[in-house]
């Protein structure tokens, strides 16, 4: 039986390569129920898990929520604006109040980094970080590596470039946590303004796109998040598009199988071309459907026992 | 067995009689199921169907959300403002990115004219309108055949007044394609600004409110949407309320067993009367009864099989 | 087999002991599925439950949904804002739409006091109240007695002190009924502006927390709520907190085993201390677990038959 050892997953910094492995074969065992006419398991009933959402978020939520009611688990939903947070409580009290409800697990999203970190220290109950400020979002790495395993086969030996706004991305830095431990090799690329000092420390990184997309095997593009954006990172979207974007031209330079990979929401002729974003070399939707995949095998191994797909 | 050839339900234009009547024919069937003290059929179990609304709504939601329960599916809502929409992600990037989370069917609701027809265009996902602007609500007309029915024993030969603001109203067009194409004859009424060009050619026009009345079977008023005007339609309400609200006083003018349909929410003292509203022609409660059986047996015809009701 | 021959929960004022005893005892009878595995008993399987909020909540309308759903029942939540709300439609049409689409059940929360009440009035619907205005919220009054039962092993005799807003609040009017009925004292402390004339003739009233402390085997505190004040209340927070915040200090006066309560959720610094509220003699978030007992309680004495939990 495939073990994890953990009680939360707040990131991809903590996992060992053994449990990144067992994440992902689990999502391989649980792929198969989504593809039944009936795509529902009783692994998770009778299990509360509640999604508390600090920020807007469809694809994120949805995919958590529709992981759960493939597990046949009872979902609770809050987002902020509805919620008690408009009364001035704190985050702590909040969700000491959801857990006194016997919810079995909290999936969280933040605004802050590190929130859920704080939460899943002084809480009981198993806490999954559906993304915190620009610091983690593990679900997205992971189905990210599952993705990339499902079209090349394996991580090892891969060279990846994230391409974009890597400063403000918790995608970029679950992903640069995870991908060298698997054996991929990571490039980063971005403007000097959007790249963090000190991160070629941990990656290669470059300011051309033409150089990170030479000899790449996938080209993760980052979105550029206008709503987090205090404004003077680049002179202007056109600019930012001419510098960074992904057009099919540049896309000649790229190896013959390489594939594009993107977290959404697209900005179609800001970071990525139409003509790329649904190209032959896209496998953003397969993302999309591998998310649910190994959601589920994120809330199986943290709650359930017994057999993966009964 | 009763057999639907269409993949989605966009609109009543393109419906053949006989597909009409097997929808009516199908919600008899399921209507006996919401009295059962346990008002519960597995046919859709481990389906999952999204809601996603671009606009407000309460009935409208919340009846399909019934049906998709009573019909033991998976529901999962999404309403805009708490979406990527807000993101700036394109209506065909939010639809494809749902779709490839692999839900069985969407019901959509947008305040664009035609949109859920390019979404089915464009996407696998069986589509349902639950209202595209101010084109089609084809569930809407669906639930108001089945009422006149219930209430008639039959649709030809029917004389059905629709009255009010005709211009900005979907659920006027639905009406205005399905019931001649059931036998029934519809005559139009509304202030000469709110009934489009045109349309005289598709049914009789008056922009007097007792002629419409007269003879006819059924008075269907529709709301003033105040939020859809952008002014300078009628004088005012008072005025709109004089030439055309449905008050006691007029009925006295309709035949003994007509009766008073409204898609609501109501005005009430705008377009209808309380007296009427609440009066004993009205089955406008009956409406909203039958929409949750009818919108069950959309669901079922395009996305179930074998027995109706088990 | 206990009874509880009420068709809808609109308040504590109404309720006789019996039957608030029997609300206690079935959910001590119901609190033990919260601690199985599988948290769930089909009790109310097929039953369809409406929460509809008026007025944004976390806390009591994740409570009853988890309730709802431990039970087995189908729910549809409503919160205005995405509603026909924002439609002009008048409170008894919402709720007459809502009812013609046949829930078993209706959970309102609403601005205005009798609200519900006037629902109940007009409508077929079970409703239960939970919270109107600054009225009534009998769910919390009665998950409060239980917890108070449960700490201290009866009721009789027990000298609880109510200390904060008691003018708008639907907590401090809900307990006032409810505990004098099973042989509390109830002693209400507030600065003079906040205490509504002529509740000396309910129970004993003091302007100085010292005195009402004072022999208290349970203090209830109640939030400021900033929302509902219009000004001028009194002077400012810091004053406030300093005249009656419940501060460590001031638990020294209090008995050895006296617990503290608070319904939620909590302004610390205003009306309490957070050594106080995390303290060891705070059961607040006892009262939280133990309301999804009480509310389960409440929907199953009101809606189930047969066994409790089978």
């Amino acid at each position: 039986m495939t073990r994890f050892p953990h009680r939360h997953l707040l990131g991809t910094e903590a996992l060992e390569p053994a449990h990144i492995q067992t994440v992902l074969d689990t999502a391989d065992a649980l792929r198969e129920v989504l593809e039944r006419p009936i795509k529902k398991v009783p692994t998770l009933r009778g299990k509360t898990i509640v999604n508390l959402f600090y920020e807007a978020s469809t694809r994120t939520r949805s995919s958590f929520e529709m992981a759960e009611k493939a597990l046949s688990a009872d979902t609770l939903s809050i987002a902020t604006g509805s919620s008690s947070v408009t009364k001035g409580e704190t985050l702590l009290d909040t969700v000491h109040n959801l857990e006194a409800m016997n919810p079995d697990l909290i999936v969280m999203r933040h605004a802050s980094s590190g929130a859920p970190h704080f939460v899943a220290r002084h809480c009981r109950s198993a806490i999954v970080n559906a993304g915190d400020g620009a610091h983690e979002h593990p679900s997205q790495a992971l189905l990210d590596a599952f993705t990339l395993r499902q079209k090349k086969g394996r991580l090892k030996g891969l060279r990846v470039a994230i391409v974009g706004d890597i400063l403000h991305s918790r995608v970029a830095r679950s992903n640069l946590w995870l991908l060298p431990k698997m054996g991929a090799q990571v490039v980063l690329c971005g403007p000097p303004t959007l790249v963090p000092p000190g991160f070629e420390r941990l990656a290669k990184v470059t300011h051309r796109i033409e150089e990170a997309i030479e000899g790449a095997d996938a080209i993760m593009m980052l979105r550029i998040q206008l709503e987090r954006m205090s404004g003077g990172f680049f002179p202007s979207l056109r600019e930012y598009f001419l510098r960074f974007g992904l057009t099919e031209e540049r896309m000649r330079r790229a190896k013959k199988d390489v594939i594009v990979m993107h977290p959404g929401p697209l900005n179609r002729g800001v970071e990525i071309e139409s003509e790329v974003a649904d190209g032959p070399w896209s496998v953003i939707l397969d993302q999309v459907t591998n998310g649910v995949a190994v959601r589920m095998a994120i809330l199986y191994l943290l709650l359930g026992s017994g057999e993966v797909a009964a």
